[in-house]
């Protein structure tokens, strides 16, 4: 992840990561045989990636007044990256040079005070505010509001990227919202520390975006999404400033936080968070130990996560998801166990571990389990954690949607151990039959990402040959089919994928309408003109006055430059 | 806690727990001697509890409606009973017989549609609804809001007090919101599961309490709050009933139940909650280690909390606290180290952990921390988990002030580690200024209750000397002296007494004005009256037509029953 400062790389606007990266043509020939293979799709429909010269831009509604010029850009690269996250309907919809929605610019603040004034002229000016952090939102988190004609800016944080504080004492440190994985990874090891959430998006995605969405890290038990490492927050909304004490733990009232935590833009942009951080481990040991039965290793699962050992990694893999990520044959589910600890040699805590996976029938490797001492080693971040797999499943769904226009799209949901077979089968059986009909086959395989001594949250994976130019429709029936598998199964529509704007028809019949209620009420205080993000979470309320007519925005705006 | 059903034993209205419980005549003796021992203060100027004829109590203002009147209670003991929580100044008001704003009476529903039709009753009328569970607050939570002259019930939701639905895969049940700790722990006990919340007041106090309150229970590290074992929760409130979905972990917004935990009553009466439970352990290892040093007791405590161990219990007490619990001789600081389990033994974790306490400088017994197996143990509640002192402390509180006048209160913060050792001692200097200052002496002394990676929760135990019919205000003083210490010292002024009215000075300027504002307009949409527990973490925006004119609830009632 190093950079060259004199060659920065530079971002696609189109698809995940830096141009040049991701797999090269002979591995894109492998990953296309192996589609060949099981899918029966050639290779011959290959696409290529939209090229910025090609695309045909709606000229920018409002440009930005002379006081925020230096900061913002209105050229169609940036204008184009902004428009999308990184879903699979991202990316169909941008190969095809499907941008009919861009922002009308895009700010780039500096500071917290910049951060102050592009809220405060969007304010004023009635134009829609949309914070973007990595852009990695996977549920249409960061795009134009449907059915909102009002102009849009999109507010790109990735400038506030400074730790600016270290309490080594209380394992703290206080951080700026827009700073990306690695970056703020590389800022904490002078210290020995880590934050250690690696979510799937850890290189391009920032940490207000995790705080702002509920991002599910590095820890399968225990500390499993981000909010719990949250120490204190600082909002800037409309209204102004909000900051949290930072405090280990309070009963103070309700959690100022928690309703901060997950609201996904629409109260506020997360200019700061206090996060609690870890050593950095030294002690590890891991066991991949497979089972014939998914029932089987279903019910180790569920005994692990509430025997209290908090295994740090407790991945449970079907065969297909072993067989797809080359860490199985496909015959044998795999749960991987892992222990690490910057204090103390885990042994005790896997040897149990090991024990529970052998009384559900699991085979255990002989020798597996045994701890490795890591001081000093290179390489302690996501990508010596993860799977190298896991990091680059990004770049390889778009090599093989370009090569052969396959669909591969994920979803995830949690619910209780009761519940949890029926749901599996019902939502198995729904994506299977949808992807029959709409397909004519394609697979759908599972994980679970994370376990609770209550539920697990499994995570789905979809395979499915494309028609050319229909995939995007394709898609959209199949995870429908889905989403009403979980929703009437009793799961939640997101573990850790967020809401956005795609799941909102599920996520307003889960959440209870008086919360809707409390919430729409708690926006209007800090949002009194609904600029925030309008229509991820809950649609605000609008005042009457508050569609502009065309000519407001630029009563304020300075001198016209069309290009930055 | 086996009672005797043809004799109930009753409660106490002006004091904690039942008539006739508590310390012996010859107990009450031997502890006087000591306080005078320590404080000077002779027996002399006992006290009688106060005589329940001897009340002159405010005729009700308003009557309950013929509909609601049998679950109804008008009688002088059920509304002195219900006028005041548990704290050292609600003993000293009810002592004297000051019970100037008694709830005008006190509705008993025995279903959740009782509770509505409470609710409903009342803001018809505009009168104040103020839920009462255990009525343990020690924080005027419970009683007559100041300067709110509208009549009010007091809603008693001890009928409420069933184990609904057990569901053993998930390790979880839906409970409802009035149980007290020793029903919902025995109707626990033959599924093998248990809650294993143990706060102090544990006797008498109940779910929905403790959730309202983000009570503190009996892990010392992870789990410290109730809120982590809330899996769903279900509130009626003026506005309709609100449900979340029982779920092991949700990133699908900012989580309901994390509102409405801590709201204190001021957004609903939660009726039930889907609990995460616990295996019943079985293993358990325990050590008391002695320390010479605060300072290196403290940062012991600080590794151990940050050593990714966690223990059950890690509860440093120091000099003072060791010798008024009967732990220690006073001469040095004491920490308690446990762990349990139902799964595995502990004795890895505890061997760390007291190598952690030997590097520290802390003297180890010999043979200290073995593990016993406790399987079908009698006795595994709150009493056998927590220290005699501990669980019968409220009861000598009472006695000695009766017997002796002594001032006996506590009070509790938390505070992340790098600010712990000024807070400790401003609060500590501060305190003891104002006991010499106000009472000539008495003593401070601390422990910790609970335990972060990031900070601990030290608790503080105050004894002085008090003077006769002043007690009240000597420690009004004391206490504003010791909140404005941790307040300066960025400190919480709660981490889990919770804020009820007594703390809000405070917390007003701890919490975001912002969010206080998003509080203030989720009420109003939930409880548009402003009738449920106003005073209580914020000032409710009441209608002008609100303050009734006295006839307006005349009108609704029924007929006039003086006592039942």
């Amino acid at each position: 992840m190093a950079q060259n400062l004199q060659n920065p790389p530079r971002r696609k606007f189109w698809g995940w990561g830096y141009e040049g990266h991701g797999p090269g043509p002979d591995e894109v020939q492998a990953l296309s045989r192996m589609v060949l293979e099981r899918f029966g799709i050639p290779a011959e429909e290959a696409r290529r990636p939209p090229r910025i010269e090609d695309l045909d831009l709606r000229p920018s509604r409002v440009i930005p007044p002379a006081t925020l010029e230096s900061i913002c850009r209105r050229d169609s690269e940036s204008r184009a990256a902004h428009t999308y996250g990184k879903s699979f309907r991202d990316l169909a919809r941008a190969v095809e040079s499907e941008f009919p929605h861009p922002p009308d610019f895009v700010a780039e603040p500096r500071s917290e005070e910049e951060v102050q004034r592009v809220l405060e002229w969007c304010d004023e000016t009635r134009t829609v505010a949309i914070p973007y952090g990595g852009g990695s939102s996977v549920v249409g988190g960061v795009e134009a509001p449907a059915s909102d004609d009002r102009p849009f800016v999109s507010i790109d944080l990735t400038r506030l990227d400074q730790v600016l504080e270290v309490d080594a004492r209380s394992r703290s440190a206080r951080i700026q919202g827009g700073v990306m994985g690695p970056s703020l990874e590389s800022q904490l090891r002078p210290h020995g520390l880590t934050l250690r959430h690696f979510p799937q998006s850890f290189e391009f995605s920032t940490l207000g975006g995790w705080i702002a969405t509920r991002s599910g890290g590095h820890y399968c038990t225990l500390h499993t999404h981000i909010d719990d490492f949250v120490q204190g927050l600082r909002m800037i909304t409309p209204s102004g400033v909000a900051e949290s004490r930072r405090l280990p733990g309070s009963g103070a009232g309700p959690s100022p936080d928690r309703l901060w935590i997950g609201s996904e833009g629409i109260l506020g942009i997360i200019t700061e968070a206090w996060m609690r951080l870890q050593d950095r481990p030294t002690l590890r040991a891991s066991a991949a130990v497979a089972f014939e039965s998914f029932k089987n290793a279903t019910a180790c699962v569920r005994a692990l996560s509430q025997s209290g050992l908090h295994p740090a990694n407790c991945r449970l893999l079907d065969a297909g998801e072993a067989l797809t990520s080359g860490t199985g044959s496909g015959e044998n589910h795999l749960l991987v166990v892992g222990f690490e600890s910057a204090d103390h040699d885990p042994a005790a805590s896997m040897r149990r571990a090991l024990e529970i996976c052998r009384d559900h029938g699991g085979t255990v490797p002989e020798d597996a389990g045994a701890t490795r001492h890591e001081k000093g080693r290179k390489g302690d971040d996501a990508v010596g954690t993860w799977s190298q797999f896991f990091v680059r499943a990004p770049y390889l769904r778009e090599a093989l949607y370009l090569a052969t226009g396959l669909i591969t799209e994920t979803f995830e949901t949690a619910s209780t151990w009761d519940q949890f077979e029926t749901l599996h089968h019902n939502v198995t059986q729904a994506v299977t039959d949808a992807l029959q009909r709409i397909c004519g086959g394609g697979t759908v395989t599972c994980r679970f990402t994370h376990v609770y001594p209550d539920g697990p949250a499994p995570y789905y994976t979809v395979f499915a040959p494309g028609r050319a130019g229909s995939q995007l429709e394709q898609w959209t029936e199949i995870k429908q089919a889905a989403s009403e598998a979980i929703a009437q199964s009793g799961g939640t529509i997101t573990h850790h994928h967020a809401v956005g704007r795609d799941h909102r028809p599920w996520y307003d019949r889960q959440r209870p309408d008086l919360f809707a209620q409390a919430l729409r009420a708690a926006k209007r205080e800090v949002d009194p003109g609904g600029i925030l993000n309008p229509g991820v979470l809950i649609d605000p309320d609008i005042a009457p006055d508050s569609q502009p007519s065309r000519e407001t925005p630029q009563n304020v705006v300075g001198t016209n430059h069309p290009n930055r």
